[in-house]
């Protein structure tokens, strides 16, 4: 499938969606929509992942495109109204158009008149389901081996290195699944349930029911983590996410050098600490030891001066330790298999 | 303001809600609708709250009625359509209708002509405020002395100590608010967020507003608390409200001899380990040491026995403990004020 990723002024580095989508996503990206940067080629920005021309606007995108896809989100999740051209000629030439956004496409009414009358569909991926419920305690019935990612704070890599451990496993002929908790991973696997954005007592319930069924199929279930149990505000969404997955194993994430909350005045606890802080919110309702560490070493230059800092992250944590775009996942599928 | 309480074939054991305005909330209830209980009286069935008479149906309601309250929750908060001819009777005659339900009475299309029609208020007590946003870490920003109830699991009496410890409170001339997050609580106390069914997201957020508004213009807050910490579908509510609420203290609310979470085949971890529990989660956002407790006796009849349990409990956790309801709220507001 053929789509342009929207990701005006924001390309490559606030632009954690179309990044991911570029990187793990299994559709053709045609283009990426940047007015700033137009002109210019992905792979002038970003060397490890599919490239593409970045362009000023949807009317300069050439060729098929199936889909727009807006790979940014603003704080807030509002939609900003300098994107209504490219979202309009997208639907006008036929394309379905997809976002993460609070804002919901199929509830503008242009939006919604365009893309009835040019046949496209508008999935708003951060729309829960209707009929979610509250959890009944039992994703650990499944006979899968379910590995859910958690992490020192939001932003450090736990949807990257999900998707990492995901794909290794399956290239090993491991038959695995992804479980998609937030709007990027929904956008790169096509399914998934935003758990930051149920209501809250069905937080534990969506997770545990993408699990089931996940697990039903499966032999190895890789749930994505969100946000932190020490984060001053979405520590329920990941408290919902550990409790409602019930996983066999935990893996920890962490970026090197973050010791304060992303965009908080709240210094983080040692990171020695977070394996046991896991161990000991989960053990109630399972038995989920921490048993391998991903970090996200992305403000390293050097490799070796990288190598070091996994290595001391391991020893801190006590258990195996990678990073899964450096260096991959062997470390932790070792752990897990 | 004179109320009708409705809890058809649940009253009292199962109408939390019921009981709770019965006890708590400043209304004048005149009937309580119970249809397997008519011709019986409040007192007969709870000998320490106000009485009324219990009638079949809203046509047995005789006098003014300013509001029709729905006093019961069912699992799934679904509307019963066996309450239709009573709701419709209080609008019919000019009666506002108050319901703590999932589903909203305001989306009825009947009611909502019927409200409309006779210039009555249908108030959804559990549909949360338009405008909320994630917490900022800054709860602790009051002056305010903040106190969070926090349970060994749901339905062990929060709601009730929180009430107990804000009426004490002001009765001893302390410039006390309570912050409402259930229905119950909204109900009783006329304003606060139902933290339940807020987006995930905003969990935490939704608590930290009602503290920094309850905590600028009093000396006390009380924040009642929602479900647990080990609850296998509750915690992200629970971790919400902890982190959002950034007490100065925790008090830890339990029933005497329960041991697995109430519906749910999970026992409980000893009640000792709790307060390091919950020390240890709100610790890298707040300094929140739980500095006593709350017993429900209500299943022990002797006194003598009875106290021996709060003594026990008391023992257990190593802080001061009161039975709220039974013995008072002394012990617990030494240690706070």
């Amino acid at each position: 499938m053929k789509v342009a990723l929207l990701a005006h002024e924001k390309f490559p580095e606030n632009a954690k969606t179309a990044v991911g989508v570029l990187r793990y996503a299994d559709y053709d990206v045609v283009a990426v929509l940047d007015r700033t940067n137009a002109g210019t080629r992905v792979a002038d920005h970003l060397p490890d992942v599919q490239d593409a021309p970045v362009v000023a606007s949807m009317d300069d995108v050439e060729g098929d495109v199936d889909a727009l896809v807006v790979g940014v989100a603003p704080i807030g999740g509002g939609f900003e109204e300098s994107w209504r051209p490219d979202v309009r000629a997208a639907l006008e030439r036929g394309a379905d158009v997809y976002a993460g956004l609070h804002y919901f496409l199929g509830e503008d009414d242009e939006f919604a008149a365009l893309a009835e009358e040019h046949g496209c569909e508008l999935w708003d991926v951060r729309k829960p389901p209707e009929d979610l419920g509250v959890a009944e305690g039992v994703a650990d019935s499944v006979d899968a081996t379910v590995v859910t990612t958690v992490g020192t704070d939001c932003n450090v890599g736990k949807m990257t290195a999900t998707r990492e451990l995901y794909e290794a496993a399956q290239e090993q002929g491991m038959d695995a699944a992804f479980v998609a908790t937030g709007q990027t991973g929904i956008l790169i696997e096509g399914s998934g349930i935003p758990v930051d954005r149920v209501i809250s007592d069905f937080t534990a319930g969506s997770v545990e029911r993408m699990v089931l069924e996940a697990g039903a199929d499966h032999d190895y279930v890789f749930v994505e983590g969100q946000g932190s149990i020490v984060h001053p505000a979405y520590s329920g969404v990941t408290a919902g996410i550990t409790h409602g997955s019930m996983p066999d194993y935990q893996v920890l994430c962490h970026e090197v050098g973050r010791d304060s909350v992303h965009g908080y005045d709240q210094e983080l606890p040692p990171v020695e600490s977070f394996p046991e802080r896991y161990e000991t919110f989960a053990g109630p309702v399972s038995d989920s030891p921490v048993v391998a560490g991903m970090l996200n070493t992305r403000s390293i230059d050097d490799d070796a001066e990288a190598e070091a800092a996994v290595k001391e992250f391991a020893d801190a944590i006590g258990v195996p330790a990678d990073d899964p775009v450096r260096f991959g996942t062997e470390a932790v599928l070792d752990v897990i298999r």
